[in-house]
């Protein structure tokens, strides 16, 4: 292993990251604030936490480069792979510098004195952020005195960073020339990555003009919807980021207390338009935009997949909370009333959850039927497309997954016709393809169990007996859900940690299993699984 | 399709059917039946619904030996494997007759009138005993008025036919030649099968001898711990075929009131070893007992990992049930009693229900701490060792499955080094296995996961809001476990599906969905889905 030039590179990832808290600075003046959530003065506590951590990163950047001046020879693949494994964990120390030094506060107890985040806090909220999961631990988002303004500018910005992946950016920005191949294809979602090391480049830089240009768009129509630069920026970073963080404890279900019922509902109307887009692979994004061809999008398998899967879950979850007469999908007597608010909330979760997001809107969606549930928690592990900035196992995974078992049922009785696996019309003819497929699901599967039994194992059942809505009888499902929604990168599960729930009270163990679920799942399992393996360290 | 062929080779499956039935005819008469329950008369029902049932199979076998009688040409594999799926399903249909002629009640409704067993009822039944889940929708199994003895037997003979597979005594007692490997290999659990055809059939007789031995050994075993010889039979049929059909309530548990605490104590004892036996690969006890090579068994990586996961669950079951002072694994002040007793029911347990038999002993498992409850919904999925009667997915794909994600993960980082898989110090360089591994995982998973949504819309919420214990709740979780214990042929499962509650109160619906469950499991996914595939059917 060439330490030398890990070190090298991990020095660029932390000036970025220094680079990157210096935006959130300035909302630290009371007068950048959302008008309905103002700090009474301006924050030097949230003000003097980012410098401080913007100076730590510059002394620990320093460090590694002063480390790795010397470094010479060409990025293997395992060099690729533990700086992509290490940049994340570098990443999420440093980005929970900020909670850490401004004494955030995760909420108030019984007696209404406020809590400080604890160390195992800080990390999860880091990771939480940079993996654009968006699962929480802050409890009282609207109490400046409880979260400075400038810090929550901080957490949704590690939701914008996390976004394309920093490799991505630090491909496109700070250029790499042969390693950027390599790193990409380590970071970049989805299953297959192709092209030359210069094309690679300019496809990194495309991607994040594109992705910027959304944020801008989405921020644009928010604030026309009423809320604040400081709310509009926040909720596109999480949007377009696929994570889910919000300034509201109610996440979307929050606007209406500002913007009025009516506004909302445009907002909403935005926010899926554009989950639907952080959804999309950003080629096809490129091809509609830039090349004016949207005959790709429609042509593309996956993308068609993508919006039958939106267009179906959805009818069928509206169906069922309409017979079940769930809350916000039946109202007695009103059939159109009932059809159209079921629309607009199973719409908008289904999208929320399949292009892992999580935001939730103003119902509960915990308190649906079980049948809603239950799709919602599958959902959880399709995801988004490849190349874009959702998370999950991805669309085209399953399509591929189902294609192939069903080309190996045909196999056991026409032994002697062998047919190739094909997408579009198109053969792929890659064989290793069906086996990675294969065994992307497999560790899929082992790691979700796993994680599952030993949730079930550390987690006393007293977190759940605590909590008003909880019973540990739901401890089984519940912990499924978590871990679900954190190695998928959604953030909200159901029971204990539904939208309107968080997973603050989860015990420290609990909660660096999820730190690092959130992490596997954000580098798409292998390169955090091989990091693991200590054969991978020894030397060759 | 040579569809002669087939129903010339149905027509001896249904032959063979009528003449077992013919052993359930004796227990109509009072005197053989056990002393605590006995019916008042002898059994007429019953006996002629037997008698009725045995005509029926005659004629329906006439008809096929008529069609079939000038069958000719080789039995391909895709005849060989239409054969295994309809002879299930004609075993099914006939096996479910006696039911439906004999007028067996599936309990008392709450004015304490019996209710009689309904049409999916009489084929839930059926199946569940050909393929040795063991699940039933019989609630008052105590009551001569309501189930007669006889059909009580003929429902635990099932298991006895279903235990090696009904093709395997198909091949050992009829014969079948060239017909016989290629049978044996769809029916035989585990992946893989070796040998000449001549060996087949030889290693399906010792297969059948042993199988016989050990039932009438634990019979024996039985019958000296107070149990009448029906019980003995029953519960000998239930063990060996890992099967689980008990002539109580209570299960196993049920035993107490008969025989006193005490040789309940010796009869779970007898019970958990056989039902360990059952679970070991029929191979290994040949070189055991016939060839005196207890060598080839401790040996065996199948086996050892079988054993380690039997000792290591069920201390890890034993710690957290005294931990969380679970009934039955803790008692205030008497620590090595608890741990006694706790040995005793984690032990059985965690043996019923890696074994796949489903057996249940005094203290309900489903009122386990979370933990525990999870670690068994783990362990239906693991199954007995390939060549047991043992259902599930087998230990020894566990142990290839885990194999094959980590050579893959090395593979990933060390692209030059290829090694091979191992199995005990032995390559295995069957490229294909690796690939028929991982689809085998697949399927289980995508059939677990659809299975488990399609449970949920169609059961209403009602079955479980109905239940004294239920609440809708649990719909997903139990609807998980229900399925999940069909599917590896278990038998019981969480909530509305635990030990001491059965499967009458599912819609018909659902019922069906169990059924075709069941069968899926016991022919090892491929059999079964296939026959449901379109082009399986078009000749070519």
């Amino acid at each position: 292993m060439n330490y030398r030039l890990l070190s090298k590179l991990l020095s660029r990832i932390t000036f970025l990251i220094a680079a990157t808290m210096v935006f959130s600075l300035p909302w630290a003046h009371p007068s950048l604030q959302p008008g309905n959530i103002r700090s009474g003065g301006f924050e030097w506590g949230g003000f003097f936490a980012l410098l401080g951590s913007i100076s730590i990163s510059l002394i620990v950047g320093g460090v590694f480069w002063y480390f790795g001046k010397t470094a010479a020879g060409p990025l293997y693949r395992r060099e690729a792979m533990a700086i992509v494994g290490l940049s994340w964990i570098l990443a999420t120390v440093l980005g929970a510098l900020p909670y850490a030094l401004s004494g955030t506060c995760t909420g108030e107890d019984s007696n209404g004195d406020s809590v400080l985040m604890q160390p195992m806090d800080w990390i999860f909220e880091a990771q939480s952020g940079f993996s654009t999961t968006g699962a929480t631990v802050l409890e009282k988002l609207e109490k400046p005195e409880l979260v400075p303004r400038c810090i929550l500018f901080w957490r949704s910005s590690t939701h914008f960073l996390g976004g394309l992946g920093i490799i991505v950016l630090f491909v496109a920005v700070l250029g790499q020339g042969s390693a950027g191949k390599t790193l990409m294809r380590s970071e970049m979602p989805g299953p297959s990555k192709e092209g030359t090391q210069a094309r690679m480049q300019h496809t990194a830089l495309v991607f994040a003009s594109i992705y910027c240009a959304l944020n801008v768009v989405l921020t644009i129509c928010l604030k026309f919807c009423g809320l604040s630069w400081f709310d509009s920026l926040c909720h596109a970073f999480g949007t377009l980021a696929t994570g889910g963080f919000s300034t509201y404890d109610g996440s979307i279900g929050g606007f209406e207390a500002v913007i009025g019922a009516s506004a909302v509902l445009w907002a909403e109307i935005f926010i899926v338009v554009f989950m639907i887009l952080a959804g999309t692979n950003f080629t096809l994004l490129y091809f509609l935009v830039v090349l004016r061809k949207p005959g790709k999008l429609i042509a593309d398998v996956e993308w068609r997949t993508y919006v039958m899967i939106v267009v179906g879950v959805t009818l069928l979850v509206v169906v069922f909370g309409y017979v079940n007469q769930d809350a916000g999908f039946y109202t007695e007597g009103n059939f159109w009333g009932s059809i159209g608010s079921a629309l607009r909330q199973g719409g908008f979760q289904v999208v929320s959850i399949l292009t892992t997001t999580g935001y939730g809107s103003a119902t509960d969606f915990d308190s649906w039927n079980s049948f809603g549930r239950g799709v919602l928690l599958l959902l959880m592990f399709i995801g988004g497309c490849a190349g874009s900035t959702g998370g999950g196992m991805k669309v085209i995974r399953h399509v591929l997954f189902v294609k192939i078992l069903h080309l190996e049922l045909e196999k056991s009785y026409h032994l002697t016709v062998v047919r190739p696996l094909r997408i579009g019309g198109q053969p792929v003819e890659d064989q290793e393809l069906r086996k990675n497929i294969l065994v992307y699901f497999g560790l899929v599967l082992l790691i979700f169990m796993l994680s599952w039994i030993v949730l079930v194992a550390i987690e006393p059942s007293s977190t759940w007996e605590s909590r008003e809505s909880g019973s540990s009888e739901h401890k089984l499902l519940d912990s499924a859900s978590a871990v679900a929604a954190t190695l998928n990168n959604i953030g909200p599960g159901l029971g204990t940690v539904g939208p309107k729930q968080n997973y603050a009270y989860f015990s420290p163990a609990a909660k660096l299993l999820f730190t690092v679920l959130m992490m596997i799942g954000r580098l798409e399992i292998f390169v955090f699984v091989v990091l693991l393996l200590p054969g991978f360290w020894r030397s060759r």
